[in-house]
């Protein structure tokens, strides 16, 4: 059996956690089964580097940031080969120019294209654990690529996927995916299963255990995750096409304030003015999440949209930009005081009414909606910051998990 | 005019020194020049590196040492890169695999085999500071490696070579090379120029201002070598094939404390026993400088030699190793005390009686000579480590620089 395991930062941030992540991964490679190992760079290395960065220039360009930043995992993997050396099993470290990963030439933001894996099999037939580079690739000129947030459990699915491993397992500090962030909500339980399509409403709502690119690459590719603890060897959620138990109503209830509205007031109401400020913001990787357009007065509309933290000002500046030109407004606000609410389920889809009690369960418990978004198997609300947690229990409640 | 430039570790140690050494480099690419700029790990970061690593694993494999301490080189080019952008020069990083720069498998201590230039001019077309990593390569495994102590120095001559480039300038953080070491001997003088040869045997016996490997180089391939301060405009020491002014009788005294001498006691005296034993030396990397071989009692002899100290443990347990097989010996000796003193001249060649006087010299001083060794333009004695400063002061008067 071929296991790709991924370990976060926290789970190598120090020897003893190195030496912890080692031991597990040679239990797994004691059993006879081949072992890939995935590292993020220890513990806060990024924001470090990140740090460094910016003391020497406040706007590095991708390329050399992403420069900078690979080194971060190499440092990861070669201690983590070190440590499982020194215990007795033969180990090797590769990086993203050694294994090859191939990725497109956006640094800072790439996508894997193609995995070589002639170099980690030429490894395992050695019978040598391998430990490879989490979120980092390389692009057609040979440049070091990242693959943005979360990119080291995208690079062990597209590996256990290139790989045919018969399992992935992403360890996280958590023991898997909860029914709502048990920090906020006191109740909140554990799923031991939940389907790719609800995992990734859940991951780009910010319930933090897995980046949405790697679900999205898991389900694309069918690559069954487990979602588990490095701290413990408590069973942890498996994540796949179909689960076996009957669906639920609602899996999970998450939060994510990693969000500001950006409101653009008063443009001229014509056809081709919402196309243009969403062409602009493509044009500049803004990735825009909810759009609310309304009327405004004296024949105009308001369109708002709400953006991630860091895209904020790329944003802003973008319509600034073409205010006197293609994108004539009144004014362009900007709102960082707000949270996004969702519940979540395949179950959802066949029964209605799922909309109305969450709304119903806010109100009772006095919370303001500013603006609502739906798929299929999602329902999500923008409200007060402030009134997130406060929010997150009274749904959590009405869908008595 | 194509000028490769070659920082050391201390003159890029932090944000001022890193903007010095870009500002200084800008200056020459303003004068329209091509520049090839060669950087070490910031400060004593390799150290810290290294630390890490042993804190892991006493006995680190070199493989994933090498791939531990390539990310040092990684994070200084990347920020110059950063520093040179932001003062408004194009410029770009590059790593021994974007080179590519490949090297022999011999983990922490590969030799240069081949450097691909295509990636550097292309981006030097571009009119681009090209800042290359130092001190690392890549085997034909696709595997880090390392060059070995002062490594850098060797990747910027080769590099010069490579690129035919007009100058290879050595910064460091002395003037240039001395008659002696300036913190030993207080008359010592600064050289304007120097022989390749001279330069050599100063490098190998301690002057620590250019690595041998990279003198060799640079006589190999014609490449004129400029050593010069980092902080400072003075003007350094040409090192080149033959100087113009009259060749000094002595150029330089050094002094290389770094000696350690392991005595084989009493082996039987027969032939073969002395190549048996530096055959097994070879094998294990052992690199020998002083031998000394001596008629002991009873039908045997003694074998002495010097190595550096972080070799002198492998020596003794490689000669340990076969004591009871073809290295029968009743002793094996090691004495750290010990430092060499050497004049180097290539007037010598043609004035006998150099030699002469350095003893005397020596005598006068009441230092004691335990062993001598010779080569055309050399004279080294060992002494006792507490004598070396005094030995230097005398020598250095005698030959009145």
């Amino acid at each position: 059996m071929l296991v790709v395991k991924k370990f976060g930062g926290t789970s190598v941030a120090n020897k003893e956690r190195i030496y912890n992540v080692a031991q597990r991964c040679i239990k797994e490679y004691e059993k006879g089964n081949d072992v890939v190992v995935v590292l993020s760079a220890m513990g806060k290395q990024t924001d470090v580097l990140l740090d460094m960065a910016k003391d020497i220039n406040d706007r590095p360009s991708k390329r050399e940031l992403d420069m900078l930043l690979t080194t971060g995992e190499q440092t990861s993997v070669a201690l983590m080969a070190m440590a499982m050396q020194k215990l007795g099993v033969p180990a090797i470290s590769l990086n993203a120019f050694q294994v090859a990963m191939h990725t497109t030439a956006d640094a800072g933001n790439a996508r894997l294209r193609r995995i070589d894996t002639e170099r980690i099999l030429h490894e395992i037939q050695q019978r040598k654990i391998v430990v490879i580079t989490g979120f980092q690739g390389i692009s057609k000129y040979e440049d070091y690529t990242t693959l943005g947030r979360g990119g080291s459990d995208t690079t062990a699915v597209a590996l256990a996927a290139a790989l045919h491993a018969d399992k992935c397992e992403i360890y996280t500090d958590v023991d898997g995916v909860y029914t709502a962030d048990p920090r906020i909500v006191k109740d909140a339980k554990k799923l031991d299963e939940i389907t790719y399509d609800e995992m990734l409403e859940l991951a780009s709502l910010g319930a933090g255990v897995l980046h949405n690119r790697s679900v999205e690459m898991a389900k694309k590719y069918g690559v069954t995750l487990e979602v588990r603890s490095s701290l413990n060897t408590n069973e942890g959620t498996i994540v796949k096409e179909e689960v076996k138990m009957e669906k639920m109503l609602v899996s999970g209830v998450a939060c994510d304030k990693n969000v500001v509205r950006i409101a653009v007031v008063g443009l001229e109401d014509r056809p081709g003015v919402a196309f243009k400020l969403f062409r602009h913001l493509a044009n500049h990787n803004v990735n825009v999440d909810m759009i609310l357009q309304s009327i405004g007065r004296d024949n105009t509309k308001d369109i708002s949209f709400t953006v991630t933290e860091d895209m904020a000002q790329t944003a802003v500046d973008t319509v600034e930009r073409h205010r006197s030109g293609s994108l004539k407004c009144s004014d362009v606000k900007v709102n960082y005081d707000l949270a996004k609410v969702s519940i979540v389920g395949a179950g959802m889809q066949s029964n209605p009414g799922v909309a109305a009690r969450m709304f119903e369960a806010l109100y009772d418990a006095n919370v303001n909606i500013h603006q609502i978004s739906t798929s299929e198997i999602r329902v999500t609300v923008l409200i007060r910051k402030d009134d997130a947690e406060r929010a997150m229990n009274a749904v959590h409640k009405e869908f008595d998990f």
